[in-house]
C-alpha cells in the first residue's frame, strides 16, 4: 500500500523554502516522493502578481538540487498550485504533498489518497470551449486512476492549474486561421476556470457530456462542481491535476473531507466539514483538535448579483481592491475564526466550483491526535 | 422615564438617506428624537475617504428640512460617527438612535440608555496629550450623566469623535509659540485616539489619572478601555461623545452588551456577547434571532507584532492595501459570518480599545422577539 | 453679442465650493451666467468614486441659493461634469463656465463660444448601440446652434456625459422585454463612451451615418473624433452636452483650440495647440504665458496594445491600480511639466476620442497678457 | 585604460532575464565583466514588493551559470540595485554596466567611469546615525577610487543601496543592550537613505562633518546632495555603492551628464541635461538621438508640504495609492514624454536627494550616433 503525508510549512517570503530544505535534509521528507504543493504566497492574486513565479522558481531549483535532476523537467512533473493573497488573518504558507510506501494499519479502512496527472497541451483556439472540458476530464480520470480510488465519492477535492490565452498566444492562433474565444488575458482565465470546473463535474459524473454547450461556460451558473478548485495561469500550457481523496489502497492517519459552501456566511459548511472528521468547534477547534488539522482548502467568490442575503456589497464596484481579494479576506476571516488558524489555503476564482457566491471548503485531518 | 430606539438602515450611497427619510415622513421617526448616528460607508476608511462628508453633509440637509433649523447648528449637536470601508461581506448601513418619552415596562429592571456630549473645542497643542485625555474624560462623564447612567458598570459602549491635528492647525499653533506632538495628519489622527481611549478608561475607573503620563499614549498598550471606540477626523473641533448602556431609568425593549475581543480569530467572544443578550450561534445565530439584533458595533486593529497566534500575517506590510481595509474585512468575516447578516460596524484603529492586536464587540439586541 | 467667461477655482476637498461662493457674493460671477462645470475631483475616478456626486450636490446647493430655485430643476439645466482622479502632479480645481452680455470688440473676429444642450433619456435597451449614437448627435448639434457656432470647424471640444446601464435598469428593460447590450455597468460606460464619440464624430462630420454599424463599437478603434470628450455614468438618463468652440457671435478675451494626441509621450501636440494660441514653450510656458491659461483639458487611454512606442507598459496588467489611474498620472505630469501648472483636466476613458492609445489636448487662453 | 558599457534590456516579467542571456551566450557580454546592474521591475516598490527579490535571484543564478562561481558569493560582489514600480508609461528594463579593457581613444579626454564598493556591515544601531553615514562616505571614497576618478566634478551619479532595520534586528540589537533609531522597517528605510544621502553629500566634499548632527537626517532638508540616489533595503548588510562618473582614465564613446531637478514640473532640468550631452529636444528628440541615450536615472519625491508651485496636490493623503507610486509615475510621464522613451528608471524616495520635492536626472549617452 500507500501512505500520503503532508507537511504544512511557513515562509518568511516567497523565495523562502527553508523550512523544506531542512525537512529534506534531516530525512523527514524523501525529495523523491514529493508530488505536489498547494501554497498560498502574500502577493495581490492577480495577473502581475509574481510572487507564484518567484517560489516556483525556489521550489524547482531546490528539488532540483537534492533530486540532481534539471529543474526545466521537474516543473512539468510536480504540480505547483500557488493561490497569491494572504489577505487579511491568511498566513503565508505551502503544504507538501508526499507519497511513499505506507504499511497497512490493521482495522484501518482508508486513508488520504493522491494522484497527479498532466494532460496533452491545450491550443489557445480551445481554451473555455468544450475540447478544453474534455481535456480536463480525461486528466482529472487519470489522475483519479494515478490515486487508486475507485469510488468517485471517495474523490473530495480535485485542484486544476488550466492553461489560459495570452494576447501573444491569441494573436499566433489568429495568424494560423484559429478563433480564440477572446484575446483578454484575464476573461480567458475566467474561461479557463470554467473549463476546469466543468471538466472535473463531467469526470465525477456530476454532469453529462449532452448536458451543457460553449453557451454554458460563464454562462449556467447552475452547473458547478462543489469538488473542483481551478486556477488559471499563463505560465502552463497543459492541465495539471491534483486529485485528493480516501481510499482502501492508501494507509496512514489523514483523511479527507469537504462540504460546499452555500454563500460567503456558512459557517455551518465549515463546522459540518470539521464534524466529518471528528473535530468539534464550539465555537472555535481546541488547541489540541487544531494539531490535527493538516491542510485547510477554501474556493470563494464576490457574489455576482451584488447581494449577500438580500444586503448589498461592494466589493464588485471597488476600483481600489480587486473583488478577489475582498472575499478571500472575509472568508478566511470566517473559516480561521472557526479553525483558531490562519495557515489556510483561501482561493478566489470560484466560478462552477460550488453555489454562485459561495464555494467549498475541504480539511485534511489525522485521525488520531497526533502533529500537524 | 425616556425610552431609546434604534433603526438600522441601509442605503444605495454615500448620499442616499432615503430610508430615513421615509421613517420620518411616514411618522415612525420624529426628527427632534434623533440624538446619533453610528454608520458605516463604502470609503477607504482614510484621510482622503470623502463618504463621510458626503453623507454627513445630506443628513445634516435632511434634518434641518424637517427641523426647520439650520444644518450649520446641527452638525454641532448631534453626533455623526462614520467609519469609512465596507470591506469583504459588510453591507453599507447606518443606526439612527433616538431618544423619545418612554412608559415605564411592569417588571423591567433596565432598557437600553442614551447619552451624548461634546467637550469645548481641543487646541492643537493638547491633541494626544493630558490635557485632551481630560476633555475627553469630562465630556464622557457629562454623557454618562446625560444617559442617566448611575452605575459605571452599566456602561457598555462609549463611542468618541475627537480632533486631530492637519499641517495648517499645527502651523498656526507654532506661530502662536506653541508645540503641537505632530504636524502629521495620520500620527496626530493615531495619537488623539489614544487619548480618546486614556478619556474613557478614566471616566470608567479603569484607569487613574495617576496611572499614565504623556509617553504611554502608544506607548504602554497595556493601558486599554475595552468599552471604548475612538475616531479621529479633521472635521471636527470638539470631542463628541456617544454613551450606551442600560438604566433602569429607560424603558423600552433594547439591551446592550459588550465583550472584549482578544484578537482578530476571537470568534469565543462574538458567541458569549450574543449569550449574554440571550441569543445562540449554533454555529450560526437563527433568522428569528437575528430579527432581533438591532446593532452591532466592533472595533479591530492589526496586531502590531505582525503575527496572530504566533503566524505570520502580512496587514502591516502591504503597499497596496491598506492595513486597516485588511483586518476590518477579516473581522467583518468572522462576525457576519456568526450572525448571518453583513450590516455591522466594523471600524478599525483600535490603539488602547481593548488587548493589542484584539477590540471590543458590542450587541443591542430587542429582549422579546420583535422587528429590527 | 455674448461674451464666455471661464474661471478656474481650487478646492479643499470634494464639498468646498467656497471660491465660487465668494465670487457670486463678490458680484465677480453671476449666478444665473453660470452655464457648465468641467471639473477633477480627487476620488479614484471609478465606479466606487463618490467625489463626483458629492461635489455636484454641494455646487447645487450652492446655486440654488443664490438663484432661488430648486437644486432638482438645476441638476438638469447646468451640465457638471466631473473627472474623478488627481494622480501624481494634478491639483483639485473646477473651471467655471459663465455665458453672458458681451460688448462687440472692435478688430476682434471670433472668440470662445459656449452652448449646451440636453437629450431625451436614453433608454436602456438603447445604451451603446445606434440609437445612442443618433441622441447624441443631435444633441451635439443641439448644443452647436445653441453657441451660435456655424462652421464645424469652428469646434474644437464637445464633452458629452452619457447614461449607462445598472444592473438594476438592465433588469427593468429585460423584465420589459428588452435586450440591453451589457448588464455589466463597466463595460456598459465603455460602450456609453463610445456611442457618445460616434455621436459626436456625426454631428461633426467626421464620420457619416452608414459609415459604421453596432459592432464598430469598441470594436473599430479607426473610427474616432479628436474633438470628443466623453464620460459615462450611472447618475444621468439624458445625454448632456457642452460644446466648446470660437465664434464671430461672441465677444471676450478668450479662445480655444485643440490637438490630438498621438500617444501618451506625444509632447509635440502640447506644444503644438499652445502654438495655435500664440503661447511658446521653451520647454516650459513663462511665468507671465501662463497666467494667460484659462483652462487645459487632455483625454488619455492606456494603449489597449499593452506597447507605447514598442516598448511593453503594465498599465493593463496592475490588480493594484486601476489603468485609467495609470494613464492619468503619467499624461498628467507631461501636461503640467509643460505648462508649469497642475491644474488641468486629464481625463481618462478615451475610447474613439483620438488616436488608440492617444487622444486630445484643449487649451483656452486669453488672447492678450491677462489674469486665469 | 578601462573601457565601460552600458547594456539596456527589457524583460517579460521579472523572472526573465533571457536578454542578458542572449548577450552573453552570443559574447556581446564578458560574464566576468559585469560590474553592476540598475533596474526597474513591475512590483510596486514597497516592503512587500518581491519582484527585486525574484529578479536578483534570477540573475544570480544566471552568472553563476556562466562564471562558474556560486551565486551566494557572486550577491556579495555585484551590486543589483532595483527600483520597483513601472507605472504609467515606464517599461520594465534594466541596464547591465560592464567594465572591461579599452582602446585609447586619440583626441578623446574622457568617458564614462564605473566604481563599485561595498562597505563593513552597519550594525543595526548604526542604522540613520552618524556612523552609518561615516561608513556610506568611506565606501563612496572607494568606488571613486576604484573607478579611477580624480577630480569629484568628475563624479555625477553615487547610487547607494543601505541596509535597514527590520523588527527582528531591532529586536536583537535591543537585546544586546544597544537603541536603535526605530523597529519601524518604513522608517528605518527612510532614515538609511537619509544616511546614504548624507555619506555621499560628505564623500563628494558638498557637506562638512561638522556640518550636521544626527537630528539633521529626515530633520533639516537644507542639506542635500544632488548626484545621490539612495534605495534601502531588507535584503543587504553592508552599503553597496555604484559611482557613476567621467574619467580620462576610462575610454569609449559613453558620458554621463546630471542635473538637479528643482520639482516634479521641472522639465528644464530633463533638457538641459541632454544638452550636456548634445542632445536637442525640441520639444522631443529625435529618434536619431534617442538611439544615442544608453540609460536614464531619476529620482524623485512628493512635495511633503503637500503643494507644487502653490498649487495643492494629493499624493500624501492617497489611502489607496502609496506617494512614491504617484510621483514616480508623474515625473516618468514627464521625462519619457522629452525622451520618447519609457525605458527610464525613475525611483522615489529622494530625501536629502536633491530638493525638497525635487530630485535628480542623470543620463548616459553615445557620443556618437551609435546603437543604445
Amino acid at each position: 500500500v500507500r501512505s500520503a503525508q503532508v507537511f504544512r510549512l511557513t515562509m518568511a517570503h516567497p523565495g523562502d523554502l527553508s523550512e523544506l530544505d531542512h525537512l529534506i535534509t534531516g530525512g523527514t521528507v524523501r525529495a523523491a516522493d514529493v508530488v505536489a504543493i498547494i501554497g498560498k504566497t502574500e502577493g495581490n492574486g492577480g495577473v502581475n502578481d509574481f510572487t507564484r513565479g518567484y517560489f516556483t522558481q525556489t521550489l524547482m531549483a531546490l528539488l532540483s538540487r537534492h533530486l540532481k535532476r534539471p529543474a526545466e523537467q521537474l516543473i512539468h512533473e510536480i504540480p505547483c498550485v500557488l493561490s497569491g493573497g494572504t489577505e487579511g488573518v491568511m498566513s503565508p504558507h505551502y503544504s507538501v504533498f508526499c507519497a511513499g510506501e505506507g504499511e497497512t494499519t490493521p482495522g484501518a479502512t482508508s486513508a488520504l489518497a493522491i494522484g497527479t496527472a498532466l494532460s496533452e497541451p491545450v491550443p489557445a483556439e480551445n481554451v473555455g470551449r468544450r475540447a478544453h472540458v474534455d481535456s480536463v476530464a480525461n486528466a482529472v480520470r487519470a489522475a483519479i486512476a494515478n490515486a487508486g480510488i475507485e469510488r468517485l465519492d471517495d474523490v473530495h477535492f480535485v485542484q486544476v492549474k488550466c492553461p489560459c490565452v495570452t494576447v501573444a498566444r491569441a494573436a499566433a492562433a489568429i495568424a494560423a486561421g484559429k478563433t480564440p474565444l477572446t484575446n483578454d488575458p484575464n476573461k480567458s482565465m475566467a474561461y479557463a476556470r470554467a473549463a476546469g470546473a466543468f471538466g472535473v463535474a463531467i469526470a465525477l459524473d456530476e454532469l453529462k457530456p449532452s448536458g451543457f454547450d460553449d453557451a454554458s461556460l460563464l454562462g449556467d451558473f447552475s452547473i458547478q462542481s462543489p469538488r473542483a478548485s481551478i486556477s488559471s495561469g499563463v505560465e502552463v500550457r497543459s492541465n495539471e491535476v491534483i486529485v485528493l481523496g480516501n481510499s482502501p489502497h492508501w494507509s496512514g492517519p489523514l483523511r479527507i473531507a469537504h462540504r460546499p459552501m452555500a454563500d460567503a456566511l456558512d459557517i455551518g459548511a465549515v463546522v459540518d466539514v470539521l464534524g466529518d472528521l471528528g473535530i468539534a468547534a464550539n465555537p472555535q477547534v481546541s488547541a489540541d483538535d487544531a494539531a490535527r488539522i493538516a491542510t485547510v482548502l477554501v474556493k470563494c467568490e464576490p457574489d455576482r448579483r451584488g447581494r449577500i442575503r438580500g444586503n448589498r456589497h461592494t466589493m464588485l464596484d471597488d476600483t481600489d481592491i480587486n473583488a478577489q481579494r475582498h472575499i478571500r479576506g472575509a472568508v478566511a476571516g470566517l473559516v480561521a475564526g472557526v479553525i483558531g488558524d490562519g495557515r489556510i489555503f483561501v482561493s478566489g476564482g470560484a466560478e462552477h466550483q460550488g453555489p454562485d457566491g459561495g464555494g467549498l471548503i475541504a480539511v485534511i485531518a489525522y485521525q488520531q491526535k497526533g502533529r500537524a
